[in-house]
């Protein structure tokens, strides 16, 4: 995600396009693609400097049907590459700030700083990690805590983590972790048990190096440099302990980045679509995480990305 | 699909499944992997000799999301083999006949005759292709009446051919047949133009070997052993025509095979389901072009799949 780099479509970005997908995640790649190939003139935005959103953050996909197993780097580059073929341009390290439904432009800064006028906008900007909101946190992220085993488990090579969270994150990153850097990983979760696949459960329970606490409470993250140790509680004996560790990897969940986009959503931000992922806003979109959906899975995500953009094409063809 | 194979797993045959799948479609494949991957017993029964439905009717799939090209074939076993790796056995030529929803069984007939007992059942058992229902149809199938241009597209090698249809299929096949057999190929459709993507269009009109006859209705197939001519109507004209050929292509649309289940459904005969995939019946769920949805896709149906395996796994968990 640091290969901040500039498209060669940099000399004909227009003013104005079709189809503008804010995000370069699954679903907004798949929503260009569909748009590209029904021949839209199409813009993808991505504040990042690469594609992928939050798969280019996991290390091993092997459920997205049809390609057994792959990283989330490649896997992100091949959808990129894939919207590319059919014309769909790419514009990274770009920022979305501001976004005008009525005069149906969005206004960005960062590499490209400009107004890009939209016929149908479509919203795939994703989510964000959630966090725990205790002391220490905020202080020592970038110093030993993390929301990212990817980009950072190298700097925990024969070191002593612990992982917080219990779903499928929680345990893919853990696993992660153990197999390529950390020396121990102890997993601290505040309910009894799991919520994360069957198969990833098994991983977990039965890998030498991961060790696994119930019932326990992430309180407070000390240390001096950097993370030294952690202050934790145990719900079912109401003992608070402190432990040693060299860093803390927090996956308790995600928030949508729906902050800026004036369009219904749910309880918890997630946007609220039709069938054909329309929001209630008229020529407006989304698709993916950002969107209030069943299950958040790079497959449905790429899904809903398709029907996003084959949408929004037909709209255009019958304009 | 001529292939036909019994499967390594015939020792280990099973009377009971937690998940039974209808279907080695893109959605009970994707459905299989989901469920495999979270540890449940999981059989997929299919009526034909391989994996793939409709997939592996297709030539070249060009849009499922980070592959940027495969044939249908490929895909298909690609679809297969994936679901394999996490334990969901497939049983090929082996058709369901019989469902009991009350004791939970699903008898089937072909290479196992057998009632299979499941916990959860997918229904993912895709469409059929509609007949035009004209004088000379039924009579001249597989003697110059197809319905599956890869199936049948080389016994007409420089031959003159006639695609019926002006959607996504017609096009795709009728470019597919003109690409790699016919002398020549001419595109009969009823209105006065296609309802196909727009990049098909383009192809299809700038094609040398393709000829397009709009307001064109096929009203009867003649002949003697094979197909000789067909009988014309312009719709715009009134005026009925008869044109030689050596044989005519059939893609007009999809009817689907859900006549044996007695769940809710529309009026077209797709399997009606909630969010989750689940149809008015009780631990019966449907996914893929058996249901009705919004876009019947590879990576759409994809994705039904995955959620109905999901769903399915959840709740046996809970249970």
């Amino acid at each position: 995600m640091t290969n901040v780099f500039f498209p060669k479509q940099e000399a004909k970005i227009k003013n104005e396009y079709d189809v503008i997908v804010i995000g370069a995640s699954a679903a907004g790649l798949s929503a260009a693609l569909y748009a590209a190939r029904n021949k839209k003139n199409t813009l993808v935005i991505e504040k990042n400097g690469g594609p992928g959103g939050q798969i280019s953050t996991t290390w091993i996909v092997e459920d997205y049907p049809g390609i057994k197993s792959i990283t989330g780097q490649e896997l992100s580059n091949a959808f990129a590459e894939h919207a590319k073929i059919f014309g769909a341009e790419i514009l990274y390290g770009t920022e979305v700030f501001n976004v005008n439904f009525s005069e149906k432009y969005v206004e960005t800064k960062g590499l490209v700083n400009k107004r890009f006028f939209y016929k149908k906008l479509i919203i795939a900007t994703g989510s964000v990690h959630k966090k725990l909101g205790i002391k220490g946190e905020n202080e020592f992220i970038g110093k030993g805590v993390s929301y990212c085993a990817v980009c950072d488990g190298p700097f925990f090579t024969n070191k002593d983590i612990v992982v917080v969270g219990g779903g499928n994150s929680a345990l893919d990153e853990a696993l992660y972790l153990a197999n390529n850097f950390a020396r121990s990983v102890t997993i601290v979760h505040r309910r009894d048990k799991f919520r994360a696949d069957k198969i990833l459960q098994e991983r977990v329970f039965n890998h030498k190096k991961i060790k696994i606490m119930f019932n326990t409470e992430l309180k407070e993250i000390k240390g001096r440099e950097t993370v030294e140790s952690i202050v934790l509680f145990n719900n079912k004996t109401n003992e608070t302990f402190e432990m040693k560790t060299d860093g803390v990897f927090i996956f308790i969940g995600l928030n949508p980045a729906t902050e800026i986009f004036n369009v219904e959503k749910d309880e918890n931000g997630y946007i609220i679509t039709d069938e054909k992922m329309r929001t209630n806003v008229k020529d407006v979109f989304a698709a993916g995480d950002c969107r209030k959906n069943q299950l958040k899975q790079i497959i449905t995500a790429a899904a809903e990305g398709a029907i996003a953009g084959y949408y929004a094409s037909r709209e255009l063809d019958e304009q």
